[in-house]
């Protein structure tokens, strides 16, 4: 007899990033923009500064704090996390018990999917509608009628580009108050519509949010788990004691520490969004090649076509990586001369249709 | 209705770290060994000149080529972490299916055990004989009797700092093939035991290492697990794509490529645990307060003993932080500034017993 791997695990993939070089990259929703030099020299100073030998400070207290003041929380009602990625896997594989069941809300981040299969939680899924809308009222009853111990969405949606009203997620988590709603928020520095000021009234709430997107710190991997006294306890007792570390907290304190700065970036992207929104919408106008070019609330632009693969391989060729996901496109807002390098190049594959 | 936690994590309770302010941290098993200048500034200046708003590489390639070629194993057989935190947490919540049992192999590394229960996984305890060594013989009678589906332990223990010897190991993964063995070596550069070199021969077998001691930099948190080709597969497959940040992977590259200092390191900590060992052997034999002064092979001593609390709280009392453990107190092996002022703290405490 020799060891065999579960069945849950042994066929899985190992997440594949894209190889190659490409001179552009707009697959993956970062910033285009970098920090300034001298934010970036004093993070430096700050970290070179902190005893590496030693652990981080397991709460994160000061980068806590710097998120807390920026977004009008209570530092009581925030842990900090190894990018919300660490968060999303560890709320799915330790707020559900055997036989509970997670809603999703399809189509939506696929990692959702991912960690409550290979934590082995039961999820059963709810299908938008056909314009991609979740249809809150419809929602409420499947949630209601399936006795759904918790469900889980993007907000604005990753990938639709869509968002809910802050009043409409409101109303449900008053219409479904046993329920959990884990609310990630990853794209909201881009929209008006953050429920993060309900946590301190609905006990059924987690608002993710991350340093990922407008806040341009992919690399040192830092989210925010916000949620009322009760979940946060829990969420920070099942967490590893030392899950960010010294360094990231120094760089995302430093930056918490700028807010001119953050709000001035997510303006800036928000305005690329606008750039490309239109140059696609114009395209969409003169030639045959989209179906539907979906008005976003995020820095990414949503497409349906039926010639996705063509135009994403055809992009490809050109060095521009952008994302194919079956009969979509997503595709992140960059700089002015990204923008205008995928549409033109958009253009001459687009015009043949 | 309301929302209500699950009984499994109802009722945990944060870590709580040591809080306060203490001249003397013997109590983390850190090193005392900070980082050469010019390593750290030109790590930092690697780490900042990345680009920040870009994700990590979620294969932290050039790190692990680091690591592999340090302890020569093949880049192939190495995964990185989060420190070997995450990886402990992500093996336990996913490689075990509901019913399926776990042995823990008890006094060990508390958070094997807290992993499993926030992940719902279920464990039996293996008790260690009085001495604390593991009885190999009756643990692979255990393990075949109780079809356990895996194992998992520190080597060197973490609390009672003792050594398997890779032939002890070896046995156990020949006896016991259908059984998954865990091995955390997170002190194993303290000792020369290591079963990395077996990862080739058996398909039952996953190494955890740290950069948190010997290589002393607990505060970045780098963690690898070493296993075989299927089982590396799978955790690559289930970990989170960018699990470990660009600035930690950037500053354990440069530490990597200093093979030196690594070296010299562990040895200056060897010496260090050899002279807080015998001071503490010399307490042993003048005294009464101790009950037994453990042989070490890491970087800590283990005393039994049934004035631990009081010894805790006199030194806590003179600025000096410790480990207690119920009837046992852990000290870190310090400067030799720290370990003569650990030494002469407790002898002044023993004395009056």
């Amino acid at each position: 007899m020799a060891y065999s791997l579960n069945q849950k695990i042994k066929n899985l993939t190992p997440y594949a990033p894209i190889v190659g070089h490409y001179d552009i990259r707009l697959d993956a929703n970062e910033s285009f923009l970098t920090l300034p030099d001298d934010v970036k020299k004093k993070a430096m100073e700050e970290a070179l500064s902190s005893p590496l030998n030693r652990y981080p400070d397991p709460y994160a207290t000061d980068l806590v704090r710097g998120f807390s003041k920026y977004y009008c929380v209570k530092p009581e009602y925030v842990t900090a996390g190894n990018g919300s990625d660490e968060l999303i896997s560890l709320i799915v594989g330790t707020f559900f018990e055997a036989g509970e069941e997670l809603v999703m809300v399809v189509p939506d981040f696929s990692m959702y999917q991912f960690y409550a299969e290979v934590f082995g939680v039961k999820t059963t899924a709810f299908t938008k509608d056909e314009s991609l809308h979740i249809d809150v009222e419809r929602l409420c009853q499947y949630l209601i009628q399936s006795k759904a111990r918790g469900v889980m969405f993007s907000n604005p949606c990753n990938p639709t580009s869509i968002c809910l009203s802050k009043r409409q997620v409101h109303r449900m988590l008053r219409e479904v108050p046993d329920c959990l709603f884990i609310v990630d928020e990853a794209y909201m520095d881009f929209a008006d519509e953050s429920v993060l000021s309900l946590v301190d009234d609905f006990d059924n709430l987690i608002v993710l949010r991350t340093c990922s997107k407008a806040i341009g710190l992919a690399a040192i991997r830092i989210g925010f788990a916000v949620a009322g006294e009760k979940i946060t306890r829990a969420i920070r007792s099942v967490k590893s004691p030392y899950n960010v570390n010294t360094v990231s907290q120094k760089i995302g304190e430093a930056v918490f520490a700028d807010p001119e700065f953050l709000m001035h970036a997510a303006k800036k992207i928000i305005s690329s969004r606008e750039h490309l929104y239109k140059g696609l919408l114009a395209l969409h106008a003169r030639y045959r090649g989209f179906d539907e070019v979906y008005e976003s609330a995020t820095n990414f632009v949503f497409i349906r076509t039926k010639y996705a693969k063509e135009l994403y391989e055809g992009l490809l060729a050109r060095s521009i990586a952008i994302r194919f996901m079956g009969g979509y496109l997503r595709i992140t807002a960059g700089t002015q001369e990204e923008n205008k390098a995928v549409l033109t190049a958009l253009e001459e594959l687009v015009k043949e249709y």
